[in-house]
């Protein structure tokens, strides 16, 4: 990699460090608006200094570090991801694309051969899961998505969404003054998070679409009935009822498995009643995790697991009582313009890549609403993510940084972007 | 049924007395070892003593009303069953067997033609489950089944069984004093708690079998993974191992319905880890609970359940963990010499009846391990029990009033009961 100036054991340095501000006892946690975060947050802060950043927080909480570009205007290259992560988790998710935009700098700097345009650094705040049950706050926020709503819920000792933005050091006024209009190009590179890369054996992956989530919770309602008195011909079993729905689905989707659009879909929660050994189950209610990079194919899913799910309630006797709508999300596309750039820089670097659906969310889909956005993926060993177990080879992680370098200096060369 | 000599304006009184005292705001709740089960077992005591009875408790804590027979020393019949409740059932369940004990004496003495035999009513302590984790507490005590370790368990506030039998007032000294080896015909009525006779249009059951059952731990242990990132091919899905288990149990021995053994199994309780929305399951534990009138049974049974099990993980890539047995109790045959007379006795009234398996425990499946014993079942309405719905109507359950008596009636007259 040392064609494209990127130096491993300097961006390995940073992220292990960065990783190690962790939960006591709880590697690797640093949740949004704890005291770690903020420890890491103020190492970022200083880290972006000694590059010789301009470091600011904007008005939703996002950190950020500004390096002036050649030309007078022609818009701004944003770099990042997210400092904080989930509970145990963490070690690269998140993390990795933000070090990859300090090693950026870095390799900039070392190159003597200054971009045109200006280039940031991002930490958005509070990407994953946190205490105000809002995920993506800060890219909500650069993106006009942050709503009254949003700011006015509270934790859970009563301080609002607002005041937490204010306790992490946001620029007062507004969390509408965070929204950006000058990114000429976002890129986030970020581990896979799955298998595929691996199983596979590509370097790196190139994310053409950011799906989409539908949340349904399913109800089936039987009648609860003595385990050792009540006939099987008698029974109204809701649990029969979702298991043959569990698998249906399953079948269902495997069987669409070649087709376009992507889809995917899970059940990950099951809740039982009354959950008693010797009780036939009078109700069972399921989560349905349905994800898919086109909105039409949410919207045909979910009817078709709808039907499936009449089927099967029908079928146990223990009908279907609710098919609700619990959130959606829709699928984002990243921009061609930038997609098109890192297949080039990886091919440059001999790299060996696929083009990939992003089935989890990130912020790049939020930053996609006002820029130009796409994203890098870096093999999971394993592709396991959210978890301590969660591991990219440093070797592997410095293809995707130098994959990321090329794209931003043939978009810098080529002049406008457009879009910018 | 007046020639049965059964008032159903008694009985019935008896019966909503008994039934009322409840816990205040949910009905039909008198937990054993509650202020309410006491208030119900003193009012009990007042019935039995203005019926001329001797009344006492054992040393197992079951109360005791004697009624002397006219003949020296033939054996006692018993009759009776429990007058404790599980939370929110309970209007019918056990004291319907108890009452059944009161009428009977009462229609006795109308009748002024006094039993040769002696006879008693047991209310027998705690046979649902209660705060000592163990059930059919008092007719364990009389059949010697009551062991040291049981009556060395605490409840939640550190009160021993042994410490409990004292303050429901047992006769001091060991439970073991309790066992009874005087007991010519033991014989239970008790609601149906299956909606087979109201089905079938039967005014009676004769209970010929009571169940043993087998609780077995069933868990399987896949991979858990994020919803959006791991291909359905590269799962290890637990959930999905557990909902082919489940349809295929129930698919295997609904086709084994009309073979014997009797046989039927219920998974009612299930339990997903880590149980999210956005997880492929990582594990996923179930309860299978077994039942069947035969050992044999119950054996190919948990083995044949065993094979599917393992056949369900490995289809799901989420390989059976554990098939543990977690309690087992053997079935019990009624004593034919004392269903035949129950038959008679309901062909004489002129009902219509059916031979029955009881799929739930009853107390006469332990005083079957030290006397002849049998049971009577009488409709209960839809099926349904343990619940405030729990019904049977007054001249339905003087049907099974009726018909015991008749049996007894004829093993009084048959002088010597085979077995006292």
């Amino acid at each position: 990699m040392s064609e494209a100036g990127i130096n491993e054991a300097r961006f390995w340095g940073w992220l292990t460090h960065l990783a190690e501000l962790t939960e006591p006892g709880r590697p690797w946690t640093r949740r949004a608006f704890s005291a770690e975060h903020a420890q890491g947050r103020r190492w970022l802060w200083e880290q972006m200094r000694s590059l010789g950043l301009d470091v600011s927080i904007d008005a939703a909480g996002n950190l950020i570090g500004r390096l002036q570009g050649t030309a007078s205007c022609p818009g701004t290259i944003m770099i990042g991801s997210h400092s904080d992560t989930v509970a145990g988790g963490g070690r690269f998710d998140g993390i990795a694309g933000v070090i990859t935009g300090l090693e950026i700098v870095a390799a900039l700097k070392d190159s003597a051969r200054p971009l045109r345009h200006s280039l940031e650094i991002v930490d958005f705040l509070a990407e994953e899961p946190n205490e105000f049950g809002l995920s993506c706050i800060g890219s909500r926020g650069m993106s006009g998505a942050l709503d009254p709503d949003m700011l006015a819920r509270r934790n859970a000792v009563g301080v609002s969404l607002r005041e937490g933005l204010v306790a992490v050091g946001a620029a007062t006024g507004s969390p509408a003054a965070a929204v950006r209009h000058d990114i000429a190009a976002f890129f986030e590179l970020h581990i896979e998070q799955g298998p595929v890369l691996e199983q596979q054996a590509r370097e790196v992956g190139i994310v053409t679409h950011i799906v989409g989530i539908r949340r349904i919770a399913v109800t089936f309602r039987g009648q609860a009935a003595h385990a050792g008195t009540t006939p099987l011909a008698l029974r109204q079993d809701a649990l029969v009822a979702a298991a043959r729905f569990i698998l249906d689905v399953r079948n269902e989707v495997d069987a669409a498995h070649a087709q376009l659009p992507f889809v995917i879909a899970t059940i990950g929660e099951i809740h039982a009643t009354p959950n008693a050994p010797n009780v036939v189950a009078g109700e069972v209610r399921l989560t349905l995790d349905l994800r898919s990079d086109e909105t039409a194919g949410l919207e045909t899913w979910t009817q078709r697991i709808h039907g499936l799910a009449e089927r099967a309630g029908t079928a146990a006797r223990a009908p279907l009582l609710e098919y609700r709508i619990l959130s959606a999300s829709e699928p984002t596309a990243c921009a061609a313009t930038l997609t098109s750039q890192l297949r080039r820089a990886a091919g440059a670097l001999g790299l060996t890549q696929l083009d990939m659906v992003s089935g989890a969310g990130h912020d790049a889909a939020f930053i996609a609403r006002v820029a130009p956005a796409a994203m890098v993926f870096v093999p999971s060993r394993g592709g396991l993510s959210h978890c301590a177990e969660e591991w990219t080879e440093p070797a592997a992680l410095a293809k995707g940084i130098a994959t990321l370098l090329g794209a931003v200096r043939r978009l810098d060369a080529a002049g406008g972007i457009p879009g910018a």
